[in-house]
């Protein structure tokens, strides 16, 4: 692969970067909304997609998003010179286990789990000598899954997350940013165990939370399930948006960052004991303080261009 | 006030109410909501808005959402057919205390408040005989507050559920309920118990939470409140924008409401701790297990025509 700095193509003047081949392993929503970035872009010759699943496939066949299709990884990354990772995590050490040996010096393995410390240790012992790897999380997402559910603004405005080690080929770094640059994100590099600390609490307790919250809802006696969901607009309903996520992917992206999501757990529960007791007391000081103090923290997400579309009109 | 028949103004058909004078008590989000609507459908000859702030009242004056503004509850209630209390819940109890007096036999008390139990606590004393209570909860809200937040369509597919009690004047009934069609509401009758049941858990819990991890996020050491800004997207900003709603709205919502909140935050504490010992055990089959189970509901509530709109582009 190449980056061409003639800058053609994208008024945000980004870097381009070509593949001969790049090896899509998983083609789900990131995967899929990934390809059609590659497409879009003009950045590989040909888009090799790895699915278990017979129908999924055929789904990329006929949507364009790949030139061939194959249940093997190994067939997916022979040739490749670029290989991404789109699995759920807990499948990477696997796929690697089969993909690793076929690669040829030069190339790169990236991926778009949402967990980082992990992608080191189950990937780089399957990497022949010469092949760089360079982890990669975009941070952007819907609730929904498979290769129809992906597009390809899905990561413009939203950040990329690079988290290579410290030995981590320059080039190859590079090469892997400048994809990002051009699928609209903002790219930042960042130590493996800080973004899992990061990404701990910005995304993995509240998909915990709000999976727990959903379960609960469910299991009342005393409240119907038809209740909870024709009242669900008092808040509910957002929750359940985000309790949406892909099963497989979630479970494997907390038993991938236990140590992290534990200690922001126990946290997080601290804090619940605190407002639970001024509940009980009725201490309204305590709730109306940190309530006043959250709302701000919103204020700062607007300013900073991450809010997302309002969820009522706003006026 | 009378119930007009004729079913002229609407085509979803719904009778009109009309009253000679509303008081809103409140003139906020849903206060100056629920004026467009008096005003769009033309159901009130005369709206009188009563709010503490001197800057409120100019507001609410500046936007035609009243014909007259007081700071004075009982000036508001004068001559008033229909009184609706768009207060925070606390406020209630020293309002009526003021307004109840002037008002006439047949006039009808109604409010917005999110917790109803305490609607008939805190208002009933304060009634003259012949003056109806028909509390009454829009399901409805947004993060933003102020007589300038408000929109006529706000209730628009929603619910909004009355608690009347069981003695109730039915034809006091039926005028709040058609004014609230006519807001293009859905209109539900609750006892009141059950009603802070149900929305303790689709609404009430949901803000305790989101409220809760918002604070902790903001009080971590190893991650800064600008990463936590930055990397929002991966769905700690949905909690933000809940936790960005009134402080004092919802500090005085957990204080009435609170039997049945800390009914709701056990359960969901217990929930929780399954969860926990999962992640630490790596039990991925229990976590599985509930994320499959939660999607199903996302999927009913989106049946039903609740889930609000798409947060991101869906494809």
């Amino acid at each position: 692969m190449s980056v061409d700095p003639s800058r053609e193509g994208r008024a945000s003047g980004a870097t381009r970067p070509h593949f001969r081949q790049v090896a899509l392993i998983g083609i789900g929503l990131i995967g899929s909304s990934l390809a059609r970035v590659l497409r879009r872009e003009k950045l590989a010759d040909r888009i090799v997609a790895c699915a278990r699943s017979e129908s999924t496939r055929s789904k990329a066949m006929e949507l364009g998003l790949a030139d061939a299709v194959t249940a093997d990884p190994a067939e997916a990354a022979r040739g490749a010179d670029l290989v991404v990772l789109c699995t759920p995590l807990g499948a990477y050490a696997d796929v690697m286990a089969a993909a690793g040996p076929v690669l040829a010096p030069g190339a790169i393995v990236t991926d778009v789990g949402s967990a980082k410390v992990c992608v080191l240790r189950d990937v780089a012992p399957h990497l022949p000598k010469g092949v760089h790897l360079v982890p990669a999380h975009p941070v952007a997402g819907t609730e929904y899954s498979g290769p129809e559910a992906g597009f390809a603004e899905l990561f413009e405005g939203r950040w990329c997350i690079l988290t290579p080690d410290a030995g981590a080929d320059d080039a190859a770094v590079e090469t892997v940013a400048a994809m990002w640059r051009r699928a609209g994100s903002r790219v930042e590099r960042m130590d493996a165990k800080h973004h899992d600390l990061v990404l701990a609490v910005t995304s993995h307790l509240p998909h915990l939370i709000a999976y727990n919250i959903v379960g609960t809802a469910a299991d009342l006696e005393t409240v119907t399930e038809s209740e909870v969901i024709k009242y669900s607009a008092g808040g509910f309903r957002d929750f359940t948006r985000i309790a949406a996520s892909d099963p497989v992917m979630w479970r494997d992206i907390f038993l991938a960052n236990r140590e992290a999501v534990l200690e922001m757990l126990g946290r997080f529960n601290e804090d619940l004991a605190r407002l639970q007791r001024a509940i009980r007391w009725g201490d309204g000081e305590t709730l109306r303080d940190l309530f006043t103090r959250t709302r701000r923290i919103r204020r700062e997400i607007i300013d900073s261009g991450q809010a997302g579309p309002p969820q009522e009109k706003p006026r």
